[in-house]
C-alpha cells in the first residue's frame, strides 16, 4: 500500500493510473476505521482498479464546541486494516496543503444543509462538501463510497456532484450495525458501557417505526410520537431529531406512501448519534 | 469550428481530446464579443492545442434589478469571429444544461466577494464562481483565460482554483482599450453617442492617477479624491466606488508603494462600467 500525503503527488498519481485505463474507486474518511468504513473500501475493491483511501479529520466540518480535538485516531491500525483490504494508495493530507494560507473558497449545497443535523451543527456540511470537492478534485475517481448512515450527507453529495457536474459517481451503502443495532460510528468510542447499552435504544426505536408502518400506520405523527417516547424513555439519551422524510428530498412526508426514511439522532454522553432506517410502505 | 450544445457532450469531446495528448485552452464569455474577448481567445491559440469558446449568459451572476434579459447578444457574428480565429470548439450550454431541476449548489469565495462590485451587487461573484466551476469540470481545460479589466473577478477565481485544487491554470490578460482609452465591454453597446464620449471619463481618471503616483503621491486619499472629482465632474456619469488596492488582496492600501491597483465602477445611463489599472510606484 502507498501512502501519499501531498496533494500533487496524490493527483498525478491517479492521473497517470487513469492514462493507462485503470478506474479509480475512492473511500473519503475521517480515521478510526470501523467496519462501516470496511465495506465501503471492499465495495470499491470490487468496482475498482485502483482503491484510494483517505484519512483526515476535517477540521472544517466540526463546530467551535465540537469534538475535533479529541476525534478518535488509530492510524496504525487503521493502515493494517487496509493493507489487508488490498487497499493500493492510503491519501494522507495536512490541513495545511488542503487549506493553504487565505484560503476562502466554499462549496455550499442550500437547503438540504440547513435541516436536520444542518439545525444543529450549522456550517458542518458546508465544510464536508468543500473538503469532499477538493478531495475530489485531487484523488479525480471515477467513483466514491458513502455510507448510508451519514444519509443527509449522501444526498448532499450526490446533490452538489450533480449539480457542479463532477465527473464522480456516488455511491451509498447499507449502514453495519453491531449484534444489539447500533450503527458503527467512530464516536462509539465516546460511549462507556453503560452508554454503550444505553445507545441500542436508537435502532430499537426505528424498527419500532418499521413494525407500526408494516402494521398500517400511514401517519407520520404517530409514528414518531411512539420513537420519541421509546428513546425518551432512556435516561442516558437525548433526543436531537426524529424525523421522518421524503429520502431524495429530505423533506417530512405528510402520509407515509412508497419509501421513507426515518431518520433521527441523539445525544449519549458526549457522543452525538445519528442513525436511520429506510422503511418501506407495503 | 465544431458547435457543442451538452454538457456530457462537451466533456467526453475534451476528455478524448486529452487522452491524446492535447491541451485544452478555455475561455469562458457571455458573448457579444469586442477586441477584449478576442485578445484572449488568441493568447488561447497561442498557448493551447484546442481551444474551447463558451458563450453562456448566467443568470446566476445578474441580480433581479440587473441587465440579463436585455444583455447584447449577437450569435451570428460571435461565430464567425471566432471561426476566423481558428477556434476548435464553441461551447453554447443551455441554462437547463448547466442548473439542472433543484439545482442548489454554490461556490463561493468569502472575504473578497464582498468588497467592490460585491457591495452593489450582491451574490454576483458566487454566481461567477458557481459557474466557472462547473464549465471547468465540463470543459477540462488545462488553462483558462479572463481578462484584468474584471480585475476582482480573476483575482476571486485565482483565489477559488488554488483553494479548490481546481487542476486550471488561470490567465489574466490586460484590458483592450477603444482609442479614446474606453475600456472594451459588452455593456458599452448600452451607451448613446453623447453617453459613450462621456464614458471616457473613467480612463481618464485612472491617468491621472496614475501621473500623480508617478510625481511621487503615495497618499491614496489624495489621489482618490482627484479621481472622484474628475468623474464627478462628467455629468452623465454617477461614480460607484474609485479605490486603490494590494492588487493580490484587493484591500486598500494606507500607502502607496510597489504596485497598486486603481480600480473604479460607475454608472454612464444604464450601463455599469468598470475600469482599473495597474500602477507602479518608482
Amino acid at each position: 500500500m502507498r501512502i501519499i500525503k501531498n496533494s500533487q503527488q496524490m493527483r498525478s498519481y491517479s492521473l497517470k493510473q487513469k492514462a493507462r485505463g485503470r478506474t479509480v474507486g475512492f473511500v473519503p474518511t475521517m480515521g478510526a476505521l470501523h467496519q462501516g468504513h470496511l465495506s465501503l473500501v471492499e465495495a470499491a475493491r470490487k468496482g475498482a482498479d485502483l482503491v484510494v483511501v483517505s484519512i483526515f479529520v476535517n477540521p472544517l466540518q466540526f463546530g467551535p464546541r465540537e469534538d475535533l480535538t479529541r476525534y478518535p485516531k488509530n492510524l496504525g491500525r487503521d493502515k493494517k486494516l487496509l493493507q489487508d483490504r488490498k487497499v493500493d494508495v492510503l491519501f494522507l493530507p495536512t490541513a495545511g496543503d488542503l487549506y493553504p494560507k487565505g484560503f476562502s473558497s466554499f462549496v455550499e449545497v442550500e437547503g438540504l444543509s440547513n435541516k436536520m443535523c444542518g439545525r444543529s451543527r450549522p456550517d458542518h456540511f458546508r465544510g464536508v462538501t468543500t473538503v469532499v470537492a477538493k478531495l475530489f478534485n485531487i484523488v479525480c475517481p471515477d467513483t466514491a463510497f458513502f455510507g448510508q448512515k451519514d444519509f443527509q450527507q449522501l444526498v448532499i453529495i450526490q446533490r452538489m456532484a450533480k449539480d457542479l457536474g463532477l465527473p464522480v459517481k456516488i455511491i451509498g451503502l447499507p449502514i453495519v450495525r453491531e449484534p444489539d443495532g447500533l450503527a458503527m460510528s467512530s464516536r462509539n468510542k465516546y460511549l462507556n458501557s453503560r452508554q454503550r447499552k444505553a445507545a441500542a435504544v436508537l435502532y430499537r426505536s426505528l424498527l419500532r417505526a418499521r413494525e407500526m408502518v408494516e402494521s398500517g400506520e400511514r401517519a407520520p405523527r404517530k409514528v414518531l410520537r411512539q420513537v420519541r417516547s421509546i428513546i425518551m424513555a432512556e435516561p442516558l439519551a437525548k433526543l436531537d431529531y426524529a424525523l421522518i422524510l421524503d429520502p431524495k428530498t429530505l423533506e417530512p412526508v405528510k402520509r407515509i406512501r412508497g419509501r421513507v426514511l426515518t431518520a433521527l439522532a441523539a445525544n449519549v454522553g458526549r457522543a452525538r448519534l445519528i442513525d436511520n432506517l429506510l422503511i418501506q410502505a407495503k
